[in-house]
Order: C-alpha cells, then structure tokens, then sequence
C-alpha cells in the first residue's frame, strides 16, 4: 500500500507535547473523540499530543472540507461515520495541516488542555456485538473448563463467532463500575448456586472497532467492501463476572455475566492512523477447515490484521496508600487474532443483520500463547487455582475491590512515529449491600 | 386489584367499529403505537376499531393532560414511556374520556383511517433481549436435540435465562424477511457445514414487552419495583435459521441464526388494558430449587402472569394463487411463561444492566404442554422429521419462500370486553443468489 504524508516520521507538530517521545497522540495518529469542557456540552475533537483540537472550533472558522466539517458539529461522530472512510481520510488531511509545524499556524485558540476536559462514549452505540477471535484465548478458556483434552469447536475454524452485548452498558474510560450482585456458581467448587457479589470478577483485554456507514437490512456487505466500514479502532476490557458467567452459560450464552459494564478508551485510532501497522491475516492451524470463500478477499488476507502492542496494569489499594506506581499484569498483542476486523463484519451481516453508523463491534479476549500473554485472571490464575502475586507481595486470583485495571496499546514499527491508544482504566467498586 | 371504569364492559365508543363484535380494538383496550399518514411523518396514536386516534392532534387541542400531552408530540414513544406508568394510565383516561359515547363528542377529525397509515416501531428500541420462559419449549427444544432423558439445565429453574439479541434488525408486522445466508449444518444430518440459505427458516411465537422508565447503570431494579417498568405489550417473532443457529450454538450462544430480522405487531396494549386478564405467577415443577428471594415479591407471585390466548397461522403462495385463506398452525397461552415480565427485569438488572425508556423485552417460544400447542416448526416437525400437513395437502418442515406467518393474541374474560393485540405478520422472499 502507499504511506501518505501524514505517516512521514519527520514532520513535527507546532503543538510541543505532540512531538514529545512516547507520546501517544503524535501529529501522526490524530484520534478522534468525543469531549466536554465545563460548562459546554460534548464535542467532537483530537488528541494532539495532551491537547485537544476542537473539531467545532476548526468547522466554524472554515478550516475543514465538507462533508466532515458540517457532520462534526453534532454531540457524537455518528454523522461522520455514517459518511464512510474517504470523509474522515479528508478530514485527517485537513487536521494534520492544521497542526503541521510546516504548513499550519500557532493557534492556541483552536486548542483544549485534556486535563481539563471530560471524555464521553464516541458514538451512540445502539449496537454492540463481541467476538472471540482470541484463539489461545477460546482453547486456554476451554482447556480450563472441560480438560486438556479439550478441541475447539467445529464452527471455530470456519466462522468469526460472536455475540450480541450489551450496548447500554459501555462505559467510557474512568467510569468506576460497581462490582455486580447475581446467582453464582463456581464451577465445581460450588454444588448449588447462591445469591451474592461476584468473587470471581474479570477483566478481558480486547480491542474494539467502530462501523460506518453500514448496511440496510436484508443486505449484506461483501469481504471485498467490509473493509470500508471499519473506520477505527479501541481498547476494550470486557468485565466478566465468572461465577455469574458460568451458571448462567449453558445453553444461551453470556448475559448477566457480562452486563455490569464494559470500558472502551475514549480515542478512535482511525483505520488511516493504522495503515502502517497493518498485518497479514492470522495463519490457519495445521489441519484446521478452509475459510468459506465469503471470507476471504486477497487484500485483506494480505493486510487485514493489525499490529498492536497490547498489554495490562493493576493499581491496587495497598499500591496507592503506599504510593506505588501500577504493576504490570500481561502483554499481548492483536496479532493473536484469527479472523480480521472485515471477516467479522462480513459474518456479522451475511444473514441480512443491519450494521449502522458507530455500532461497536469487540474482538474477545487476546491472549497470546505463553503464559505471560494471558488477557484475563480467569486465565493468569488458572480460574483461581493458582493466585499471581504482585511486586509488593499481594497475590490475586481475581479482582478485588479497589483495583483499577487500566489496558494500553502501541503500535511501533521502523521508520514511522509511534503511536498510542490512551488508556483504558476502570476502578471496581464494592457491590451493594441490598437491592431496592 | 380494583378494576378501573375503563374495564367496565357496557362503556361504548361513538366509533362505531370499536363496538363490533370480535375487533381486537374496542374502546377497552386503547393501545399505543406510531404511524404515519402520507405527506406527514410518524407520529403517536392509539388504535380504536379501524381507526387511528392521533395523539397529536389531540395533545395540540388541549385534550390530553401534562406531562403525557407534551411526551406524545415526539416521532416515537420513547418519551411517554420515559415517564413511567402513572402519565401512561392518566393518558388511557383522557383517551377514554375523548372516545367514550357517553363523555365524548364524535368529532371525526381526530381519526384518521387506519387502512390509510402505515405503521412504525413504537419505540427507538435501542436494546433487545430475548428470555427463554416458554418451559415447555425449553424442555421439546433440548429433547430433540439431545434426546429423550434430557434435563434443563441446572440454571433454569433459579432465574430467568435470556440472551441478548440484535435490536437493529427488529422489524415492524407487514415487512417482508429475506431468507438469511450462512454456515449450515442440519445436526447429524450434515457432517460438515455448508454455505447457503437456511434451509430450517423458522418462526417463534413469542411474546413481547417495553421497558419504561429503566435504571440506571449499577442501579438493579428490585422486584417490588419491576412492574413499574413494564408499560405494554405485544407479540414478536423470533425468525430463526435453525441450520446456521445449530452450527454455531456452542459456546457463545444465537447469534447469526437469530439476526436476519425479529417482527413485532405494532401495538403497545398498556398493563392497564391488561389489568383484568392478569394470573398468578405460575406454579414451579415439582422437585425443583426454590426461586432466590430476590426474584420473589408477594404481588408478582399473585397477579404479575398475563393470560392471552396466542396462536398462529401460516398463507402460502398456493393457498393464496387457490384464493384460500391461511391455515391454522398452532395455539398456545402465554399461561406456560415460567417467569413473569417483573421476574425478567429484576433478573435483568440483578447486575447493574441499565434499562433504556422503550426497549424491548422478547418472553421466548412460548409453546404449550401438547402437539398441538408448538410454538415453532423445529418443534411442530421435530426438527423436519416429522412435516406437518396443511389443510390443502401440502406439507412443511420449516417455512418456505413466499410463506407468510401470521401471530395473534386476544384476551378474554368472563364480565369483561375482550381485547386483541392485531396481527404480527411476516412474509418470506428468496434469499440473494450471492454476496457482493
């Protein structure tokens, strides 16, 4: 593929922080998102560097091109993902050149200082569906449950397989979420269910894309055209409530266990902001079925996978009375996916399912496959069977009350400007005593 | 419970057709739903006889009172069902005093036809779930598939199951359904999965109910509470491509085989229209786990079942070429739900799930105890072993293209005017010759 300007690692921000090294939100990402700054409502802007363009400021002064510049001013991106890819590249374009040290103007007024803005969801979110393209994620998760001689199920090898989650519940990095009350039951280890907090509450590290501009119902979208409906990428942590999850699983699947919440990052990494980390497909596993051929499409067995560096921190309560910084928990990374982000939405509409503007669409966990690559404690600690212990001497099966689990991403290769996803963080807080 | 004047059954409309014998849509009833009249937009209406009242019309003349008045003038019922149940019983009285021969005036220019609007989603729907509380389709269900000795599942007696479903694709009664494509795989009948159109497109008779005012994340609603939160109902099938739902099943659950779309009929009968044709909770099969308290409230257990007498009918392209109407295809009550609409919320919310003013809550399958009571052709033909035959000779395993499926539900009471729900209709058309 061709590498536009916007990647040429020389060009340089007049925002200074923008071209600090590590940064995540160098002139060559610019994220969109969704912020508020008291007392205005939400508005759409990017991160460069710790500051934020005004998306609305910029529209208003006649900076960007239509269409974006009239579909930026609504409280969420829907509008401007609804117009599909080639507006928001246009709308890249015409940010970078605002904010280029060589072609842009200092303009202060342009910009918000993030620490003093609020971030919300990017998009309304009607709907959100969760894979589990995480294969050493589905195989170690099985293993665990029925036995090392457990095999992936038939459908693994032929279809993404997903399902349907809960929208209403997505939360927007920071969100402190209330660690859930339901019917429990730990496997073996508990003969009968009861009623009470989840003990073996998750994080699941994933990443997440959004969708525009969709399909009408009744209409699938091709393999070859999928991917002009994934207009960016996020960092996901899937909450699981393990005890509640495995009571409830069979036959219908996940529900109450999964529906306390689940934390995105605030910052969409646009398709174009990834192009030079992109990734063949995931090879097959010897021996395994041949892809329907509505799944694949040359350029996106080519490059349709995508290339970030995932990993994990917890902060505990005895880490922040002490001072210390957040320990490390796993690394992973995305290339542990086995289907890619348009073989998912090709599956998700071949029955005719409609896809609109903004739905969120989560991978399912990323484990990678050595024990330093596992992407939930239901994994890390064997389901609870063997307790981790961090760097001050606390061990954990699961989380505890008062942990904060934030999840990162960076996508680095030679030749290019790093670039970051912001974090993903969000504290669990205890259950309530009673209901109602 | 008090029955209000409104259930009292010698009251009359001066709209003559909502005093004919039999219509679903007497002046007791006075359901809830959206239409449209051509140039105009959507906008809310109460169905009385074959007429539409239109509830703008009438909120502008000062004939509703606040704060229903103002939330009716919106496109859909989100808003009035964001009030709660209160401004939604004050609205049936001002409806009922309008449409009552002895309080109102007849004053045409308040109706509109109801063969000249179309009709619309009552609500934005932003989520759908669909719960499994038919018992004995719970039960047929996992006889076939996995034998005679089968047990439910441990869970299924402590709480109320449910998955989340796709609630982009629910669909308004009178919208045609293409027939899904996908990985099919008929049981042990197909050793390996195939591509293709379903070849076991199915009906379920379902159920449905909307959700107001809702919780906020974190926050259960308890179940003395729940049944504020349940402001109408109506029917809903669950169309399900049985070949690519059994392929994909384990473990995530329905996911593809359920999404090619989801039919409500369009009409909201209100819990107040309900009121007399209420039942208690139904009673546990013996032997069974004892249902945990928070699941357990005196009213519910009293009063928290309806009674609605449910069936459906099948009209296929030869019946319709031959001029015969369609043909019977079961009957069944939504006496054999396992759980109670209050039940499914508490369970909903148990783990902090927001519900959104307007969602949809699908009851599941609702067969009865007998053959004739299947609710489901997967059912009714265990699963195309054993076709059923039509009146005119010919035969069904599953649906076939140009089959149109057609739910009702009427309730009837001894000393009360019966009520109906209107058809929830669906026709089926050939599935695309290909992708792309």
């Amino acid at each position: 593929m061709a590498i536009d300007h916007t990647h040429v690692a020389s060009r340089r921000s007049w925002v200074a922080s923008a071209n600090d090294h590590g940064t995540d939100f160098p002139l060559q990402n610019l994220p969109l998102g969704v912020f508020s700054k008291a007392p205005d409502g939400p508005r759409c802007g990017v991160a460069i560097g710790d500051k934020i363009l005004d998306l609305r400021t910029a529209a208003e002064r006649g900076l960007l091109r239509q269409p974006a510049a009239e579909a930026v001013l609504g409280e969420n991106l829907d509008a401007l993902f609804a117009l599909g890819r080639s507006p928001v590249t246009e709308l890249r374009h015409d940010v970078f050149a605002i904010l280029d040290s060589e072609t842009g103007t200092p303009d202060d007024s342009l910009l918000h200082e993030m620490s003093d803005c609020a971030m919300h969801l990017p998009t309304s979110i009607r709907g959100f569906t969760d894979f589990f393209v995480g294969i050493h994620h589905a195989i170690r998760c099985g293993e665990i449950i029925n036995g090392p001689h457990y095999q992936l199920p038939l459908n693994y090898h032929y279809i993404p397989t997903a399902y349907n989650a809960r929208a209403s519940t997505v939360l927007v990095s920071g969100t402190e979420l209330r660690r859930p009350l339901g019917m429990r039951k730990r496997l073996d280890q508990d003969p009968l269910p009861t009623f009470g907090p989840s003990v073996w509450f998750d994080f699941e590290l994933e990443m997440g894309f959004f969708v525009g501009p969709g399909n009408r119902t009744g209409e699938p979208i091709s393999i070859s055209d999928a991917a002009d409906h994934v207009i960016g990428f996020c960092l996901l942590n899937d909450w699981s409530a393990r005890d509640i999850q495995m009571f409830e699983m069979a036959p219908l699947g996940a529900f109450n266990g999964k529906s306390s919440g689940t934390t995105i990052s605030p910052w969409v990494i646009t398709v174009d902001a990834m192009e030079p980390f992109r990734l063949p497909a995931m090879e097959r596993m010897p021996g395994t079925a041949s892809v329907p051929s509505y799944l694949i499409d040359s350029a996106d067995q080519r490059e349709g996978g995508i290339d970030v560096a995932l990993s994990a921190t917890i902060w505990t309560e005895k880490m922040r009375a002490a001072g210390e910084p957040p320990a490390p928990l796993l690394k992973t990374g995305s290339r542990y996916m086995y289907w890619t982000p348009a073989q998912m939405l090709a599956q998700h509409s071949i029955t005719g399912c409609r896809l609109a503007p903004g739905d969120l669409i989560g991978t399912g966990t990323i484990s990678g496959p050595t024990r330093a690559d596992l992407a939930s404690f239901f994994e890390l600690s064997t389901v609870g069977k063997e307790p981790i212990t961090l760097p001050n001497g606390e061990t954990r099966e699961f989380i505890d009350d008062g942990d904060e689990i934030a999840l990162f991403g960076r996508c680095e290769r030679g030749g290019f400007v790093s670039i970051g996803f912001g974090p993903c963080m969000g504290r669990v807080t205890p259950a309530l005593e009673s209901v109602g």
